[in-house]
């Protein structure tokens, strides 16, 4: 059975084989030192040397003794950097570089791989669908199996999306819909369904707030996820603090992984110490649990092992290395990812935006006065200190904030390049872009607010039904 | 709201009023260190004078600096002891004395109240009924505010019971009945309805099983449970599997639990490493939950803040010591408790039956002939080697295994003191008291097994199926 302890080697993670290959090892000279027959001395090696092999097979390394696998050091490792380090983890993205985070080097840090054009083509072929600019920007741009999952869909194998939110205040900013525009797309154009999780309980959990609080946020936030137009007969919107007390199977997949997951672990992942609580330590198996198509029976119809795809900001990445590490070990498929970049505070790229600081962010309830407002006073500016300087030596699109949100929210991709030139040359004036950038943003949040006005509680509580969705695996 | 941190002293565990007692004299001593001005530096001695105040009624100690409260030692160290102390905690029961565990020393290292002839009395009272020969024997022998659920009793406030199983495998022994028997009837003559938890992830996080076994012994356990006689009506019992995901109330308390209780907190209760799996680490909080009437929405009509005793083992304190911490700090009452005395092996009272053994136990699927033979071969004998030595010094009925289960099982106080003197006397030899040992179990065993054979997989169902019980609060 999947839950045994003694499974095959291929099961094991790659800190569990180094540590067979270790211990095997020093077997071995236990024998010899003892004298052992050559015979028992000469299964001890085949067997080291089998060990061996399969750790190469597994980690693309070969053993060394007292040095645990690379790819393990870099899961034990989402919150630790070196020096020059971008810092990037659930908690805390970070970085000293006005352009953001490093991505090209996150993906060789994180061990995920780039989406590249070839796979941004595989995904036009199998959907017959131009690429969402998303894509074509580069703003998700590190994945895991994304090929197997396309592989599988070319010969008419679904999968389920999974994505999800952290409620921890009513109001969203624009950076929160990133994640869902995309979502929404991948569900429209692969035609499959959609499970979003909110997670009342972590903020419960993180915060200073009482669980009714937490999960009056969940309901509203979910109405603003709803405004991003997800249909209804294929999505799935849950309250941790709901749901799991609902769903015959939610629970026992999240005890799973919580068996097959040790303090240890989760403390080289999410940096947890022994003052943490213990609900913060066991929350992991609760993000990862919705990977696996058995915690939703009433929603797939009792189907199991459904491939699952996630898209996600890359700094939720260290909770599915641990899910996909666990997968194998309790029967599971691996959930695949598409990752995005961080969505810039108004005040640089430097860091993420914040829910907690209004004048970071553009709100989902901003009036087009303050939109304008908050985009003249604090976005900042790529451009020179002197009209007569920009003319000369024109501004720079890398650290521009208003130039970044443009590449977010402003689809028409020949006009984005034009700006893009106008800007650089020194032609457009700061002024100019962040005109562009108002007359984008303000538009995109009022059509948003009046869908949102359209989302009742009748409907909310649809979403948040559990229920079979229109879809057959 | 009652989950804020900023909380009033009375609702501050014994090492928090301990840290704060700290805290505030590093702070007068700074202060006088600074020449701060006199009234600020009164107001600040003040202050410290009211929390060593509120540490001694908490306590019943004098604040020492540097020594944190002796409770709370004994509360952060269920799993530790000193030299010649018992081992006690959920997982072992380990005594060098063959009469058995210490119980007065257990009593005063975990800071409970003993049983004494007043509380029989008041419960005799209190419930017209004569009290049980657990109580009546010491059997059930320590407390935890008793005398505050008789009050309330009293004042026609009433309570429910909560106890529970971890089913770890088909076969239950006779021990395994103590405090199922007794709890039938507290239901019996407090009439006050009761939940019984079976930890079958407990069991699935400990053990080599999968969630499927563990759920399956869970359901057989409980036929073994309600062959007792519960009343179904007032009765409810569950599988954590099975019943999390069935009740909007049980996950939210169980976070709330989580969110109080830190890492060091159950490494000191339950002796948990960093190796353990995050799992076992957050279990605590599983076992605690159904101490609070809300886990029960369903069972109890949305009632809130009912008193919960809880009768077990005592083994099992330690789980209930931190829920008892908790409690205030979630708006929670502390659940009340009645603590039992191990069941012995047949092999001697140094440590508790283990159903994984199969000759240390009278099963309760034991034939009559099987009964014999354990207890002729297997049951620790107080008599003397020789025939005329017994006749001549007598049996010790301390250490007599057998003597010791006919004072669980044997109701009829003026036989058991008969036997008792004639087994001290010498008068009644090793194999005539196993005789009767044998003639009671034998009977008790078959009537059992009667009973469990009425018990059919509707009956269970029923018993497991979430639903108001016949009970107004």
């Amino acid at each position: 059975m999947a839950d045994s302890p003694n499974c095959d080697l291929k099961s094991l993670s790659p800190l569990q084989l180094f540590e067979r290959v270790t211990e095997q090892g020093e077997k071995v000279r236990a024998l010899k030192a003892g004298k052992a027959p050559k015979d028992e001395i000469d299964a001890a090696v085949r067997m080291l040397l089998s060990l061996k092999l399969s750790y190469k097979t597994t980690t693309g390394q070969d053993y060394q003794a007292g040095l645990p696998p690379k790819d393990l050091v870099l899961i034990n490792n989402g919150t630790t950097k070196e020096e020059d380090e971008d810092l990037v983890d659930p908690w805390n993205v970070q970085t000293s570089n006005a352009k953001g985070v490093d991505y090209d080097k996150l993906i060789v840090r994180f061990g995920s791989s780039k989406i590249d054009t070839d796979l941004i083509n595989r995904i036009e072929r199998a959907t017959g669908q131009k690429p969402h600019h998303f894509l074509r920007r580069g703003i998700f741009f590190s994945h895991r199996d994304m090929d197997q999952v396309l592989d599988a869909y070319e010969n008419k194998k679904s999968f389920y999306l999974y994505t999800g939110r952290g409620p921890s205040s009513q109001a969203m900013h624009v950076g929160h819909l990133i994640p869902f525009m995309f979502t929404k797309w991948l569900q429209e154009v692969f035609d499959v369904p959609l499970v979003i999780q909110l997670t009342d309980d972590e903020k419960y959990l993180w915060k200073d707030m009482t669980v009714e609080k937490a999960y009056e946020y969940a309901k509203e936030n979910a109405k603003d996820i709803i405004a991003c137009g997800f249909d209804i007969n294929k999505t799935f919107i849950f309250s941790d603090l709901d749901y799991l007390g609902a769903s015959p199977g939610f629970y026992k997949n999240i005890v799973k992984v919580q068996k097959h997951v040790t303090f240890n672990q989760v403390k080289g992942i999410f940096g947890f110490t022994d003052s943490d609580c213990i609900g913060k330590i066991s929350f992991p198996a609760i993000q990862a649990a919705p990977s696996f198509s058995s915690s939703f029976p009433q929603i797939f119809n009792g189907k199991e092992n459904i491939q699952c795809l996630i898209p996600c900001a890359i700094d939720q990445d260290p909770y599915f290395r641990m899910t996909r590490d666990v997968a194998p070990r309790i029967g599971q498929p691996k959930p695949a990812l598409l990752h995005s970049v961080f969505f810039p505070a108004l005040q640089g790229a430097q860091t993420k935006m914040s829910a907690s600081d209004p004048n970071s962010s553009i709100f989902l309830t901003d009036t087009p006065k303050q939109i304008k407002t908050k985009i003249n006073k604090h976005a900042f500016s790529g451009g020179r200190d002197t009209i007569e300087e920009h003319r000369k030596y024109g501004g720079n699109c890398d650290v521009d904030v208003s130039f970044m949100y443009l590449t977010f929210f402003l689809e028409d991709d020949d006009r984005l390049e034009q700006l893009k030139q106008a800007y650089t040359s020194g032609e457009l004036l700061t002024g100019e872009l962040k005109k562009v950038l108002i007359e984008t943003m303000q538009p995109l949040v009022a059509a948003h607010q009046e869908r949102r006005k359209q989302v009742t509680d009748e409907i909310v509580k649809q979403f948040m039904t559990p229920r079979k969705l229109a879809f057959e695996f």
